[in-house]
């Protein structure tokens, strides 16, 4: 891939066709119906017989699969059709949170082929135990893809924390603290490719790659569960912070001596709108219950949504000014209770956010739901290979 | 310049010495000494002919000078040593703010080789009246370039508010609302390269280009003056939001319920912590009296300084929790008040940002002081030539 950080290095050969197959994978990619040599040809600009050898080189990796052409009404025989490869590499998610486990396989193509679900309770829980089970749940989904033809080309781990270079170093509300998943878990998984990275910032992935034209997209992904956290799309990129440690909106103040929070601090979004907060301030045992009460309009549970909404919407608010997305994306639980908290957010961010006459921001429910994070867990070992197909065409040349 | 979003692009000849052009003028910019054609070539893997080739197309369009070479112990011709051009293009920076008008011109060095400060009243004033008064300020800006030997290769307008597309939405403390600055100054100045942007975005980038190692700094610049902004550099970006909306900090909520803010919302930073607050709070007809109050020990203005710099710590410790920023700059008038607010600053993102423990934050004053706004906005122009020279070239070919 050339981007902005190859800006000082002199552009090569090699890197050439690195970047042209990448761009015949992701013109593939973004055709509805299959597509000729031809058209790929028309459209990049490359020449035909550059398209070949490139086209070529997509089949033999399993990236790229030819179909039956249409018939055609006009002279001449007619071209074989191209389109992503449904039976080569697949993504494989997995998901630990406060109280579940999950597990995604997901294909080139960006189809679901696998999921899995295992309610439990992980608070204050033991990594090692954990990430045992985590590596069960693992290979059951890897012997289910390798049984439909696909070959996992990599595992993406979400976890409900700070996250850099592999290392868990917090996550509160599991009580971990320093985690190295990397030596917990590599070793049990088959291949060498595993990312460990924050929830909010993978539902964000998966939300983004569900839009119709995710090249644009900015938005803020807030993803409500027992922590509270967010994913933040600039330009149609996950942006991670600095240091990997960005998206905490959770622990945005929305007064400095607001009641305490897990983290040590005062005042913070999560100890207003987290779902402890929500289910003990309106007195129900389970978000499920909360939104049928909801939806049968008792006062209690609207009058503790609103507040929660309100509170949303001061930390939205600061995100708008800050950042000026276009977009605010409720996930997680504020997904189902979206219908009760999207007025008041939007109320607030139209309130306090500056530009809001010439930038209007539009608060809406996730398009995943609850399943976001393990999606966009698998889909972004799939978004590695279709942005740099070269690295994994050289893998699988390694191996093979 | 190759980047991000010219990777949907194929890779042309003519792309490719546009790319090279930056590499090689963008190499002898980052050496202190004069470097030869040889170097050049050895540091960015391009060919001697070619460098040759792209190092003449530079001094033509008078963006390198040669220098005679040092002499050297070891034996053959000595080669001739190539730096950056101080005879050449240059950058005007106009500042239009609440109490000063403003001018600046910077060589492609990064040298100042003029300035001018103008102070006045400049709250709800007549835009037209004050940019006539902006552009005899830029012709006598440009008289003094043209008689050192320089060409102003374009201008950029710096003014507190709310800027897209050459057009003021919103300054709320001057009371401008869309105010077409390009119409209304470019034809009055002798080039058409007319750049309009917010001050503290423009002082975060002279802040960035006076940093030794500018590429992968990630901070917040605040800047404190009647209205309350700030520049956020990711990266070694300016990131000016997803519709150019973003850096309002002034306008982040401290408390919901708080004070009255001229935006029309309530409990903004702003409100809490801009000059007028602090003078009003202190009792002190000016910052520099603040200052001087303060270093005798001043209860009451110590007490003052304390609040606000609380304040600014919250609004601080936000955009530590979401984006991660290493560094937290204090810039206008928090510069010469850092030794009191520093502290505060520090303790509050200290206290409320989830990962400080694995990325600390440094808190610290401007390196620019009050100079920083109308610096960054003559380097910008200066930036964009050493970032895309060719644009530069063809114009220059085209006038000539």
């Amino acid at each position: 891939m050339v981007a902005a950080d190859s800006r000082n290095a002199p552009i090569r050969q090699r890197s050439l066709r690195t970047h042209n197959l990448g761009l015949v994978l992701r013109h593939v990619a973004a055709s509805a119906r299959p597509v000729s040599r031809a058209d790929v040809a028309a459209a990049t600009g490359l020449t035909k017989a550059t398209v070949s050898t490139l086209v070529d080189e997509l089949l033999a990796g399993s990236l790229l699969t030819e179909v039956d052409p249409a018939p055609r009404t006009k002279a001449g025989r007619p071209a074989i059709g191209l389109r992503l490869a449904a039976q080569g590499p697949a993504g494989l998610g997995l998901e630990v949170n406060v109280d579940y486990l999950a597990a995604c396989v997901v294909d080139l193509t960006g189809q679901v082929r696998h999921r899995d679900l295992r309610t439990g309770d992980y608070r204050g829980s033991d990594p090692a135990a954990v990430l045992h089970e985590v590596a069960e749940i693992a290979r059951t989904a890897i012997e289910v893809a390798e049984g439909v033809g696909l070959t996992v080309a990599g595992t993406t781990l979400a976890v409900p924390g700070l996250v850099a270079g592999g290392i868990v170093r917090l996550a509160p509300n599991l009580d971990w603290h320093n985690v190295d998943v990397r030596a917990l878990l590599g070793k049990r998984l088959p291949h060498q490719r595993l990312e460990v990275e924050n929830e909010a910032n993978l539902a964000a992935l998966g939300e983004l790659h569900a839009l119709p034209d995710d090249d644009r997209a900015s938005f803020l992904y807030i993803s409500g569960e027992i922590g509270v956290g967010s994913g933040i799309v600039l330009d149609g990129e996950l942006f991670r912070g600095a240091r990997g440690f960005g998206g905490e909106l959770g622990h945005v103040t929305i007064r400095p001596d607001g009641p305490h929070c897990r983290c040590g601090s005062r005042g913070c979004l999560e100890a207003y709108a987290n779902q402890d907060a929500l289910l003990r301030n309106a007195g129900e045992p389970s978000v499920a219950r909360l939104v049928a009460v909801a939806r049968a309009g008792a006062h209690a549970a609207l009058m503790v949504l609103e507040e929660a909404g309100s509170a949303i919407g001061v930390a939205a608010a600061d995100v708008v000014n800050l950042l000026d997305v276009e977009t605010v994306v409720l996930g997680g639980i504020y997904a189902p209770l979206a219908p009760w908290l999207s007025e008041p957010v939007a109320r607030e961010i139209s309130e306090r956010a500056l530009a809001t006459a010439w930038a209007p921001v539009t608060v809406r429910a996730s398009v995943l739901g609850d399943t976001a994070t393990v999606v966009g867990a698998a889909g972004s070992v799939i978004r590695a290979i279709r942005d740099a197909p070269a690295t994994w065409l050289e893998f699988e040349g390694a191996v093979a």
